[in-house]
């Protein structure tokens, strides 16, 4: 971690490593939630442990962020876009210090999951998880790029989250309802779809942050 | 809802009002829990259904307390102990907004739930509900009164919301391995469980802005 005090130098080029270090974050959480599906789907308890032990870094870059963003507030007094642009990344921050979280609980579960006989292939999941994190990584690269278009593009995503959700939720109770062996597993399973859909919900406040930022348009809750 | 636009007068004047508002939109966000879980506990559809259809003035809310922070960042370029204030307001108002959306699902579960033969008398949600509205209020009561003590008590209320939730699930699973027809509606009464300790959670990130905000000390991750 650089030292956030060295922020001497030209206001842009400050905000610039700002958008940096939150695209660095946002790998680094989407790493995490990587790895803690791989974790539960091939019931490997040594990259659960991993997952477990490693929101450290993390932890640290919310810190170092909101303390960047603070500094370029105070020092600069940024106007119009610029301040959005800020005040979008204290947000953003927010969203990928949960998404860690949220690797966390995956990584929980999947411990938990790895105890007991395994219910299914597990199919949808890892495919929630990518769909999640390329849905993560575009409200990124959105963010950086002043995409909108992109952005967009992310919001409309979210629906295959959800029709994935209700399928392993009604899959798994056929499960549950059939043999009880298979409710304990069968809950956690519930909860990582669930997690799943929170980290896309992340997704998709960045991408609204994003469209407010580069348009001064606001598009949560329908408003226009 | 009053104009946004009609952001003029003395600085501090509009610094309480922003505080002031977003001091309602908790007492409207604590509501909508409180009347969720009354009409879970007491099966009552036509309550639920209030709630379903009751997060516009929440929504709206949410975008006018963004917009007067906005305001006040671009027309006054605050300093230290104010700048602090208002990235605070910005965060907590992204929690309030988010403790309304788990009204709604909890909402949502109570539609379905009561749709089923009831599980057993409900003792622990109703009192997970009365912690988590306490925190919440509470965490907003310290940050009006910049009062550090009082968010430093939210933070230590956090661990009662935790253990209610493990007792629940486990007497739940109980009922489940023992009769597949509680299954559905535990699952139910589970996922309430969990939007509770959200809940709880959110007031832990506002009492912690809190204590950032009075005290420019950074008390996340176990910062110090």
């Amino acid at each position: 971690m650089e030292p956030v005090e060295r922020v001497t130098g030209h206001f842009q080029d400050e905000l610039q490593q700002l958008k940096t270090r939150l695209l660095e974050m946002g790998g680094l959480a989407e790493e995490e939630v990587r790895l803690a599906v791989q974790g539960l789907v091939e019931r490997d308890e040594a990259l659960v442990e991993r997952v477990l032990k490693g929101d450290e870094p993390l932890n640290a870059m919310h810190i170092e962020i909101d303390s960047r963003a603070f500094t370029l507030l105070a020092l600069h007094q940024p106007m119009a876009a610029d301040l959005r642009a800020i005040v979008a990344a204290v947000k953003i921050n927010t969203d990928l210090e949960r998404v860690g979280d949220l690797a966390v609980n995956i990584a929980e579960a999947a411990r938990r999951y790895t105890m007991l006989p395994p219910v299914k292939k597990l199919i949808d999941i890892p495919r929630m998880a990518a769909i999640a994190q390329l849905m993560l990584r575009d409200a990124l690269d959105a963010f950086v790029r002043q995409d909108t278009a992109l952005a967009q593009h992310v919001l409309n995503e979210d629906d295959k989250l959800d029709s994935l959700k209700t399928q392993i939720f009604r899959e798994l109770l056929t499960y549950m309802l059939q043999d009880p062996a298979t409710i304990e597993p069968s809950l956690d399973l519930i909860l990582v779809s669930r997690h799943l859909e929170r980290i896309g919900d992340h997704a998709t406040n960045i991408a609204e942050d994003v469209i407010f930022m580069v348009s001064a348009r606001d598009v949560r809750h329908g408003a226009s």
